[in-house]
């Protein structure tokens, strides 16, 4: 049985919040009890907001490649410059959208940049945006860690976004970087029960697990940024996103 | 709390089974006892197989077109005929490869079409191919009015395959039908937390619990090839595949 739980006590986070503790906090609280195997998953949002990346529009001084970029896509030229020292490639613009590669690896909309609401701060909350977690592999990696010191179990950790998708409309939960855990599962030389090999090879987990998290956290999502999974039925092993990243020679839809 | 419970006693189904039947009796024997708002989440294999969507491919004569498809993407000829025979339109092809655009309006490999393992049929086992359901959407309704009939309570069915992505490598479980669930959900006009406009706008929920689902079957998938959800955050409503599928004027990498 695979079960996830939504954690309904994690507090506004701040920049400089200790979000281990946070989190331990939050599972006490819904008395959840840590075992090896379990996972926790975490919005971007909480990552970000605790490691400080929030960025004053108004501190941002545009290139003139997102000057012209900017008119394009009609967005604020100081947000399509953020967009830009995110990405390692445009994609595609059109107006109201522009499509990244994120120097991460992965493809998505404005280079998971968003709006935040920091309340408290002063000024315009209008102007502050969040970028991603500088390494989210390594923000999964210290926050597992000191689950696991505190727990003293085996444990993943997974942060997660919200991506569209080619061909299909909505967006999904998808993993931007984890820890303790497999990306993708190689079926290879596996016989199915017949004793034919499988004609699928590969299957990307931890974007499943992702999926999953996503629904419980829905999208009002500050509420519900965390999300404990147990039963994950995939032995943990040390991992990282680069497996989901697929190489620009083997994509025939870029 | 969101549970997924993969359901162990499901025999080999077999053309003409009558699947709601196989599972109740599968619920039965794992202790389970429908409420409202479950969803029954089945792997396209077992549906297509009691449709008996099985084809011979000695049966196929491949088309001129077919057989030059064949050529390029290196697979037999007959097999290339079955696929575009439910395909609407071919989107890419290389060596091993063939992407299309399923008659049903999702794009994938090979159409769904997956070689099938017909034991007790007599002649080569290899032959055989299996279609996906002719009409997802229908098979999910008339297998879910069964199962609430037969519990009395408001249930969802789904239908997933295991689909490919652009830029991400690995197959994730994809919703291909639908019924007494949420597809897509509009999270339009509603305010965050602190009173503002959310950027994203729907959330593909269906796809979300596919890949949740899709990861308790696994890939060995013929052992576990339904599962049962409990907890989906989401209001039951009626809804449909379509509200899945990308218009091709809104989709920049096709």
């Amino acid at each position: 049985m695979l079960t996830l739980t939504g954690l309904t006590n994690i507090p506004l986070v701040q920049p400089g919040d200790d979000l281990p503790e946070i989190l331990l906090d939050a599972l006490d609280h819904d008395g959840i009890t840590l075992s090896d195997g379990d996972i926790l998953v975490l919005a971007q949002k909480i990552v970000s907001k605790a490691e400080g990346r929030l960025v004053a529009l108004s501190q941002v001084t545009p290139s003139q490649e997102a000057c012209d970029l900017a008119i394009k896509v009609e967005k604020d030229p100081r947000f399509v410059e953020l967009v830009l020292r995110e990405s390692s490639q445009v994609l595609r613009t059109r107006p109201g959208t522009l499509i990244v590669e994120h120097r991460l690896g992965f493809v998505c909309a404005n280079a998971g940049i968003d709006h935040s609401n920091m309340q408290g701060r002063g000024g315009d909350p209008e102007e502050w945006f969040l970028l991603l977690p500088e390494n989210p592999d390594a923000s999964a990696e210290r926050i597992r860690r000191r689950l696991e010191e505190a727990s003293r179990k085996r444990l993943g950790a997974m942060i997660i976004d919200s991506h569209g998708r080619a061909w299909r409309l909505g967006v999904v939960g998808a993993s931007i970087g984890f820890s303790g855990m497999p990306g993708l599962v190689d079926m290879r030389g596996q016989p199915d029960l017949f004793g034919y090999h499988l004609r699928i090879t590969e299957i990307a987990v931890a974007d499943e697990l992702a999926g999953a998290a996503s629904l419980v956290m829905g999208q009002a999502a500050e509420s519900i940024p965390a999300v404990h999974v147990r039963g994950f039925p995939y032995p943990l092993r040390e991992g990282e996103l680069h497996e989901l990243i697929r190489p620009k020679d083997r994509d025939l839809f870029r």
